[in-house]
């Protein structure tokens, strides 16, 4: 701020000098002095310098709607989106949301920094107002087959820098209370640059979780009851309240936010599909659950901009007020929470439910081609087995969570055999990164792919080609499109390739919009259901994502071979 | 931190290693859950680890106390107890206050960066947590005949500082809204160093205050109503409510306090004397006002503690929790707040009502012998009159307003004559700092001072050496009596000197114990109005203190000469 944009600007406040622009006839909420005022909003340079009896260059009607500071989302991984940060900045900020606080580990899982810096310069090409964090944990864990390690030196060296905002969330809960010398060298890294720590503690309590916070982690936003929330809270963190597409956990957390409490606590969707921003909202969403359920409309819209600012100490954010940045939502109403006008910076950014902003969606060549695979044969893809008792991988209705279990299947030279009589599939995990050959073949029950193959190359963390089908022919040749298209989703039917969304970025990301992506996965996901079998209460999709992923329970496929969970070892498929 | 000190607090939360101290059976205040619980606080390298059943080298009977986190001042003139930060720390430890957030503008009036420096180093030979601002008005207005000047560049290099924690009290309103480039380049410079602003706006309000607000100042300590208050959170500011020596408004502005908006208000004393907190205590005097006054205890406490902490961004400080620095304080209840036990990063340092540490009172040359006056006689001491018609400043009681009154006096030799018929007495400045020989005189009613003379070296903002009398010689005398002393506060009664408090530092702090120091001024105060026949409504030297500060309504005296403050323009003393 020189002094020349400073003068100026107070003199805009004091009525001296007209402002940019004014909106006026508003209701304007105040969710720290809870009240509702009318009148008229001055902006000048982007910041809010007054309320009350302005003129500006250009006036703009609010039409007596709610004024609300713009919404953040505290903790997010665009890329699950499927779509670049300048796309999702299409598709939430007409829907209310005028700045993110993201984690790309995702990408960065798949193209380290380079992935991080496209997701800073996409963001750039955007107004959303997005804030990166420094992925903790990429590879998830140490012997993931990742694209990309990002170490205690890389970590430090990414804190050092302005633009990111903090240490990305620290999911190696045992590397943190188990002192971990690589974790603690993260962690102290950010501690001394004085920047915040997101945490994910699903479940942990009592002394572990006193243990990870005085790791210095600040928040958390994997509750998923009351009780956890509590005993965050009491521990001086934050709760980041979660809804997104798998864990929609906001409205059985309520019941722990009290008037009092909400000052810590966030809203955030942390994994979220374009669909189900589409279909659903993205913060707005979250603040109409909360109103609904009986929050007061006060708190409900602090924790979606004043408290989320305050927690990662965004600058001037958070309140419609003289100092802050111009970032404004207009509500016909407090209970739906439909944008009809957004403002970012004082320019109106979106109206109606559209994005007013060019968006180009550009690609950098940096982070495309990113599957790079091993020549693969029917051969490699065979399940050896001692006996027809086969450990099975089984899927559960609407939960990421599978179980081991023991079934009688077909074996032919010493291997798992196709057998229309056994509801069994097979489950394939290719290492995509650097063609090392990796690959981890497996069996699984209740996905219900017939006559086919479904894959993808968005499989968490460490994003390897996962393909599950009932005939080697299909799965081959499913694998041979998604290393064709660099990476999508993709649907394999009696020898013909049906339909594919093409993800060239990292393998994870469209370089089309959000409502682009949106549509082929809903098409792509209908013909999953209908044409291929796949059980209605999974989705098929975001099934195989997590079934690569070695820290849900209880077992999981790898690169390198079946994952019990629980023992935290590698295992074979023979029961 | 170092991963090695990380590691170790780790364990000691996870058990595996033993705290350095426990408290146990305590009742833990949560002002954010708004919970008490009973436990034990665990210690470790200063941090609290955690709240549970844990073991520690040293274990503390909490004896069933309430602990709470110890409290901040958010906005304090140490100088004005006139003792140094170290014998502040001594007198405010043990009644709770752990951190204060200290603008030292008086001593930089006289000292300028060696003043800040002696605080600086002072306080940290104390446990207290003193944190520094850089004072933003040295001098507090352009004419004023301070001992030192902080022009944007001094304050620009203060802020560059890690030890500096922002730009203290804007006093200069009309410089911010009349957008003056050294105030704003002051500004600019905190902005851009990503610190909090202090303000000072009594009665500001609608665009001045909008405009002032978006100078970028975050906080105002000088509220007196409720509208104020409401009025600055309604800007996004924090209100820093205060209770001081003079200035005792918080029960005047608790109405605007609720439970939503109170976690934007913090508390102050901004200037108490020495006595005062010895008298009614220090925060928890604030946090005891509120709570008998119906505020619910936790928001009482929060404004006493994670309030400020926000406020100010001090790091770790503010809850009983895990990852928060240990300072926590022992009371017996939530009513009286008279502290059993304090610790500060884990030490225990007061324990009923007295400091457990040594106190140096180290003294530094550079910031003695700080009165220099040229020679004064008293011919120089005259007060020129046209006719009997005089313009007589007018105190009132209890208040820092003065009016302008004419009356009529006796002159002789065309100037000013004592009479024991007309109660007015004679009020002299003199510049201290420089020995200009610049001297004011001028004449007062109200004060009531016989047969001698009052002198103080404590004169806001400047400090320059003001003595109050009904003769001459005694005036001369008193003067003669601080510039042998260095500076404090002197009574001289029909030619001789009763008593002193010398206060050696800058004229203003002493080298003794706040203790000595408020026995000292007791003493003073009752000879004054018992052997001097001051005014009983009328503080003796406080009253004198405040009658050179030009910017308090409506009639003061500099050594430049008389000023009216409404005018803002200098008079003489001719009626």
């Amino acid at each position: 701020m020189n002094t020349r944009k400073l003068s100026h600007i107070i003199k805009v406040a004091s009525g001296e000098l007209p402002a940019d622009i004014v909106i006026r006839n508003c209701r304007i909420v105040d969710p720290i002095s809870q009240t509702i005022s009318e009148g008229s909003i001055a902006v000048y340079g982007g910041f809010i310098v007054g309320i009350g009896d302005y003129h500006g260059e250009k006036e703009i009607d609010g039409e007596g709607r709610y004024a609300v500071s713009g919404f953040i989302d505290a903790h997010v991984h665009i890329e699950s989106a499927m779509c670049t940060p300048e796309a999702y900045g299409e598709m939430v900020i007409p829907l209310g949301t005028t700045t993110v606080v993201a984690d790309p580990h995702e990408i960065a899982n798949v193209k380290g920094i380079d992935g991080l810096q496209f997701m800073i310069n996409s963001a750039r090409r955007s107004p959303l107002k997005a804030h990166f964090m420094a992925p903790s944990c990429v590879p998830a864990v140490d012997f993931e087959n990742s694209g990309a390690v990002l170490d205690s030196e890389s970590i430090e060296s990414l804190l050092g820098e302005k633009s990111i905002l903090g240490l990305g969330e620290m999911m190696n809960g045992p590397g943190v209370y188990g002192t971990q010398e690589q974790v603690l060298e993260k962690l102290s890294a950010a501690i001394n640059a004085g920047k915040p720590i997101d945490g994910h503690a699903p479940g942990l309590s009592g002394k572990l979780l006193n243990a990870y916070r005085v790791g210095g982690i600040t928040t958390d936003h994997e509750c998923t009851t009351p009780e956890e929330v509590r005993a965050r809270l009491k521990r001086g963190m934050y709760v980041l309240l979660r809804q997104g597409s798998a864990a929609q956990d906001l409205e059985k957390l309520l019941p722990a936010v009290t008037k009092a409490n909400s000052r810590r606590c966030a809203f955030c969707s942390d994994d979220k599909h374009a669909g189900d921003i589409l279909r659903h909202g993205h913060i707005n969403h979250n603040v109409k659950i909360a109103v609904k359920a009986g929050v007061d409309v006060f708190s409900a819209i602090a924790m979606a901009t004043i408290n989320a600012a305050e927690c990662y100490r965004l600058k001037n954010t958070g309140l419609i007020a003289p100092g802050y940045l111009a970032d404004i939502v207009l509500f016909d109403d407090l209970e739906n929470f439909d944008a009809q006008m957004v403002f970012i910076n004082g320019q109106l950014v979106a109206q109606g439910g559209k994005a007013l902003f060019p968006v180009s969606n550009r690609v950098d060549k940096a982070v495309t081609h990113s599957v790079n695979i091993a020549p693969v044969t029917e051969k490699i893809l065979q399940v050896p087995l001692k006996t027809s008792q086969a450990k099975v991988i089984s899927l559960h209705s609407h939960s990421l969570v599978t179980d081991c279990v023991t079934r009688t299947v077909a074996v032919k030279n010493g291997a798992f055999a196709f057998d229309s009589a056994v509801p069994v599939q097979k489950l394939v995990v290719v290492e995509r990164h650097r063609a090392t050959g990796k690959i981890g073949c497996a069996l699984i029950e209740n996905y219900g792919v017939t006559e086919g193959a479904v894959a993808t190359t968005v499989a968490h963390d460490s994003h390897n080609l996962v393909v599950a089908g009932d005939n080697d022919r299909d799965i081959l040749l499913a694998l041979q499109e998604l290393e064709h298209q660099g990476g999508g989703l993709t649907l394999v039917h009696r020898g013909k390739v049906v339909d594919t969304v093409a993800l060239p970025i990292a393998g994870i990301m469209s370089d089309t919009s959000a409502f682009e992506v949106s549509k082929g996965v809903d098409h792509l996901t209908e013909l999953a259901h209908n044409l291929l079998g796949i059980n209605r209460n999974i989705d098929p999709f975001m099934s195989l994502s997590f079934l690569c992923l070695p820290v849900i329970p209880h077992i999981k496929l790898t690169p390198e071979g079946l994952f019990n969970v629980d023992s935290f070892s590698f295992t074979d498929c023979n029961g």
